[in-house]
């Protein structure tokens, strides 16, 4: 069947179809609940029993803060099977996929729709202590099997193939390393903080370092990244964690995804500024952003070099001292990756609610010139980091000159 | 048609029914050139006008030194396609392509018989002073238009995907980067260097040096690189060169071909303790080659970096200082990847006529040392490598307490 978006009613068919998902004759119901600016999203559901599915069907435009742009249907593939190597390792915590089709670009796997989305739950002031465990099992199992330490490298050049992902690939190298950091159109940022952007415009040091990083992001063929592991991106609730939307999979550098979720940490962390009123539930509430920060990183490094002693087929990989630098170099990319995820939100294209929801443009503004010093200070610092500690540190150092200097102000 | 290997008259017959090569009605000549261990080499020629042609066809095994072994014919695909793509950037320095014929693993070209191997040349004691010129543009302008820096991000991620030549790739792995520093059978040296060679096993910083430059050969995709640049695959003349056999290309880091040139002239070197009898002359040479090291990475770095400065279309390679770090990087992994090159030639399976051609076992074993003193130094002396005098030190110093080694005992 050639390429055409499906109804409501035309989800349902589709999914009668497929042998073995719902009871025959059972009476769906079917709504779409995307956001409609990149893909259809419809909640299929059998009332009776209860169980229902997700058909995701990528359309082929994207659309954002009103801009509209072609867009490569070919991300539904990539979703789906980088999903399904995903759920291989980790079947806990990604969707299972049940079935997919080319030519309609169209996923059909597991409702996660009694999680919510992370990003959600941290502005609402959740914790979730499962959480770096979790995020850490994720990317320890997902990057490590698909690297060259724990895949044949005949297996990991096919993975690479299946996974050039030139277009989405494209906005990363456009929307997070280059546009932001000087006067590009596709910026958006709070009018108010115009003097610290161009600062950054201006800063040298910190463009050479953000050049290197979009360096290391065009040609360090790692491991399978899921490309995008933003808190909005990752479905959760106290006990269960999924992370979806694997889109932007592609094969990059370790240290991109584990910057992902320490940088959307870190966005909720300033954005705490306007969120929290009350001084003492701000405190706390950071506290809990920066172990988690430290945890994310902690769990992931402890399983990963749990699987690395016991599981890397690569020779090479048990060489004296190797993993050690390894990790270190991995930390201080993850830092550096973490500080351009900070900046692109706040200077580029596409924010995050947990600045954009707080409404005084006033507060606001200073909620964004944290997350900007935390960004910039972990780029220029990320060859001094070899700890957890050191990045929550940095963080710490630069939140407490801030309120210094506001108080002086 | 379906694969099989050619005779000398089936060429002929092959070649005539390609339009547009020789004249109607011109008799040919064919004669197989080839050592018969990965191709066959037919030189086709019209005696009458003294035109003719290569055609090469890849066997679908491989044999070293007595084993045989089974081997893609699809490296003639990626041959042909990276003759073309080098001939495209420097058509003076690379044989043209007229015709590829995918299903008898058959390439058509130039013949550029009328060189000699730069290998064999240097043994005999010839110069090349356009050498380092050539190569260096070779480098410079197939390196620099295949990289993030001078292809847009989706031809480069095209040209990773056409070059992923896992199995040709798993021959350096193994061959160049494993084998060579543990007790594997596929090893074969002058048992007279034993010492040398199991210090160099249990040798730990050495070891770890060589783990991280494999692990970037595995993952650091920065540009379309030949993949086996040494001196046998370049065809020489006083006023001309030719890069030829790049079944080895694929997405690597760009150090890796420049290292091979190095090393390779290095090797040359080495063998000098043998090759040449009389002292003058052997040091004559041997300041030759050094400087032939120095304009060869001279030469290079000074035409990458006019196409940089000139030509590159990412935009971030103009931020300041990026240039600059960049080449340092560059010279380093030159370094390093030349150390290991030069360590497996004398190590490793497949050997050089440099050193092999000494035919006393005795002053064979003198100058592999030597070569195994500086493949060494070089590793471990990579990271204070900052231009390319910095290398031909490292060489000079070890040469010398080499001699002054072997005076004192």
């Amino acid at each position: 069947m050639a390429y055409r978006a499906l109804s409501e009613q035309e989800a349902v068919e589709y999914v009668k179809a497929l042998p073995g998902l719902f009871n025959e004759g059972a009476t769906l119901t079917s709504k779409e609940i995307g956001d409609g600016n990149l893909n259809l999203v419809f909640d299929i559901r059998d009332e009776a029993t209860g169980k229902s599915v997700i058909v995701k069907q990528a359309l082929p435009y994207a659309r954002v803060v009103g801009e509209s742009w072609p867009l490569t249907v070919d991300r539904a593939r990539i979703e789906s099977e980088a999903l399904r190597i995903q759920h291989k390792f980790v079947p806990e915590l990604v969707p299972q996929v049940y079935h997919f089709d080319q030519e309609l670009a169209l996923t059909v796997m597991e409702n996660v729709g009694d999680h919510i989305i992370m990003r959600k739950g941290l502005i609402e002031g959740n914790r979730y202590p499962l959480f770096a465990k979790q995020i850490g099992k994720f990317l320890a199992h997902t990057l490590f099997y698909t690297s060259d330490l724990g895949a044949s490298p005949f297996d990991k050049k096919a993975l690479v193939g299946t996974f050039l992902n030139p277009e989405l690939c494209k906005i990363t190298e456009d929307l997070v390393f280059t546009d932001p950091y000087e006067n590009a159109p596709t910026n958006d940022f709070n009018p108010l903080i115009q003097k610290e952007v161009e600062a950054i415009w201006n800063n040298k040091p910190l463009k050479l370092e953000i050049a290197k990083l979009k360096y290391d992001f065009l040609t360090r063929a790692e491991a399978l990244l899921h490309g995008d592991l933003h808190t909005g991106s990752i479905f959760i609730t106290p006990t269960s964690m999924k992370a979806i939307d694997p889109e932007f999979a592609y094969y990059g550098p370790i240290g991109f995804d584990i910057g992902a979720v320490i940088a959307n940490l870190l966005l909720n962390f300033a954005g705490q500024h306007g969120l929290q009123k009350d001084q003492g539930e701000r405190e706390s509430y950071r506290e809990y952003l920066l172990t988690t920060v430290e945890d994310v990183w902690n769990e992931f490094v402890s399983q990963f070099v749990q699987l690395w002693h016991r599981h890397a087929k690569e020779r090479s990989a048990h060489v004296e001292g190797f993993w050690q630098s390894y990790v270190k170099r991995l930390i201080q990319d993850a830092a550096g990756f973490a500080g351009c995820k900070i900046l692109r939100r706040v200077i580029g294209l596409a924010g995050v609610a947990d600045l954009n929801s707080i409404e005084d443009p006033q507060t606001r503004a200073e909620a964004e010139r944290l997350a900007l010093a935390i960004g910039e200070a972990l780029i220029l610092g990320r060859g001094n980091v070899e700890e957890s500690t050191d990045i929550t540190d940095i963080v710490r150092t630069v939140t407490a000159r801030f309120y210094q200097e506001a108080t002086t102000v």
